[in-house]
């Protein structure tokens, strides 16, 4: 039952040595989920050992080559390995045309069935559902079409107290009457769905913010996520120009983690020009403290409370 | 005057967590030349240290996706890191409009001048000439049009051998002289140019050959050269599978290399079902003594002679 991020890429625009391109993968509840696919994600995918085969979705935030480029070599090695399963993937619609040609002109015809989602521009959306999660893609700020994720677990069903139905040997029907919320009657005593029950554990979620400037337009759709992946390409030094960039520091990322009220921020998308990126740490700490810096190949998990 | 080779991708069509697919940077005399560009090779080139930017070619051997992927976003960040110097790449044509689709898709318009420049398919051509070097391509059996490269330093000029210069006192007209090849008569005594110039060091050569199925078609084009990429994606009991992919064995490889009397052998392109590839160097050797394996990151340098 994890809820683990694992950063494949944490560079903006171009890699570093250390840092790939944007590209992260979701672990919910068994299910992987990709986000974004910068150049470079199978290869990392591969050293940390991840079954990429059992990815079924993929979201793309956007059409910046870093945070897409990767997804030529992905789809083509999902083929030459035998894929049969399906691929969904959630794009800004001017991909598709683009994909196939590229599939195309590298004489690839992929084994299995690649459905393609449009990404709304511009307004909010429920991309996926399934029994444990749904993902809502959302609009943020950034100087081409670029679209925010929200991965949210679904409530878990009731469970009735093993002690409770050892104590009334309760039967089938009146388990499955309790765990629908209704109360029942056990040899003349009422027993309260309210007070017999209980989940296995909260809802988790998880937000993704890159590329945008700051912006707090989009505190609605990540109020009070679990944890929350926003960008800082730059340190507030820098505030100028990553406004005029449509990027955004440390500091604003926390501001928007604060203001969203989140219990946690992973900072990435760091410009290639700092070596050492402790100090995004330092900044956005001023600010909110639950913060940590996003490092290739590292995963962060959300535990069940 | 180095003439180094350096494996920045030796997979074939999937990567390992080891192996990234076929790329290639080529140093000579300071000239540097990237042959194919698969998946992750500005990524491999920045944690190697390489200058990329001075990369001011770029061949690509054909339209299979390892071996070109990698291509967008090399470009792209060439672009972001503000490359003024033109590029020319040499393809197939049918690249040349998906590339410019692919950078449009991405909001990228290159601030520097990208040559396009078309291999001929299915023939010998030169497709670059300097001072210094002749880069040839030449047809390859693959089952897609396919292109080898051979890069062949040019003979150095004439130099007259120091101490004659002194001995004789020769001025610059006499010396320019003897660096033609002439002979001249200094103080009655005729100094013959065989005999007093040297060049400074034998013209290298290298040849790269993937991906193809053995064919001594290619004999003539990489006759006697000093060292020989060949692919090797099987080794010899996969044989009848090499032939039907249109790939070959390191033992057809190491055929190739002997029968073209070449100096050194370097096999890659190696299928990524083989976790340990020593293999490949023990079978190559059976026939062919001076092989090596290629592994990523490694430089392999031609010395002079």
């Amino acid at each position: 039952m994890v809820f683990d991020i694992t950063i494949l890429g944490s560079s903006s625009a171009t890699p570093t040595s250390k840092r790939n391109p944007s590209a992260q993968l979701l672990d919910i509840q068994g299910n992987l989920f990709l986000i974004d696919c910068g150049e470079g994600t199978q290869i990392k995918l591969r050293q940390l050992g991840k079954r990429f085969q059992k990815i079924n979705h993929i979201f793309i935030s956007h059409l910046h080559g870093d945070h897409f480029f990767g997804l030529f070599g992905l789809l083509s090695t999902m083929h030459l390995l035998g894929r049969k399963t399906p691929l969904h993937l959630y794009a800004y619609q001017e991909l598709k045309p683009l994909l196939d040609q590229l599939l195309q002109l590298s004489y690839t015809e992929l084994k299995y069935p690649l459905c393609f989602h449009e990404i709304p521009e511009g307004e909010s959306s429920v991309l996926y559902s399934d029994k444990n999660v749904e993902v809502a893609a959302f609009p943020v700020k950034h100087s081409v079409p670029c679209s925010g994720f929200c991965f949210r677990e679904k409530e878990k069903p009731l469970n009735v107290k093993k002690n409770i139905v050892e104590l009334y040997d309760l039967d089938p029907v009146q388990i499955k009457l309790l765990k629908e919320g209704r109360n029942i009657v056990v040899e003349g005593e009422e027993l309260k769905s309210k007070e017999v029950t209980y989940r296995s554990f909260k809802p988790r979620s998880y937000a993704y913010c890159t590329d945008t400037i700051y912006d707090e337009g989009l505190l609605p759709y990540i109020k009070g996520v679990d944890c929350l992946y926003h960008e800082a390409t730059f340190l507030k030094d820098l505030a100028a120009a990553a406004k005029d960039k449509f990027h955004a520091t440390a500091k604003e990322a926390a501001l928007i983690a604060q203001k969203a009220n989140v219990k946690q921020l992973i900072l990435g998308h760091f410009s290639a020009r700092y070596k050492d990126c402790s100090p995004f740490e330092i900044e956005a700490k001023e600010v909110f403290e639950e913060v940590v810096i996003a490092e290739d190949g590292q995963t962060y998990s959300i535990r069940k409370l």
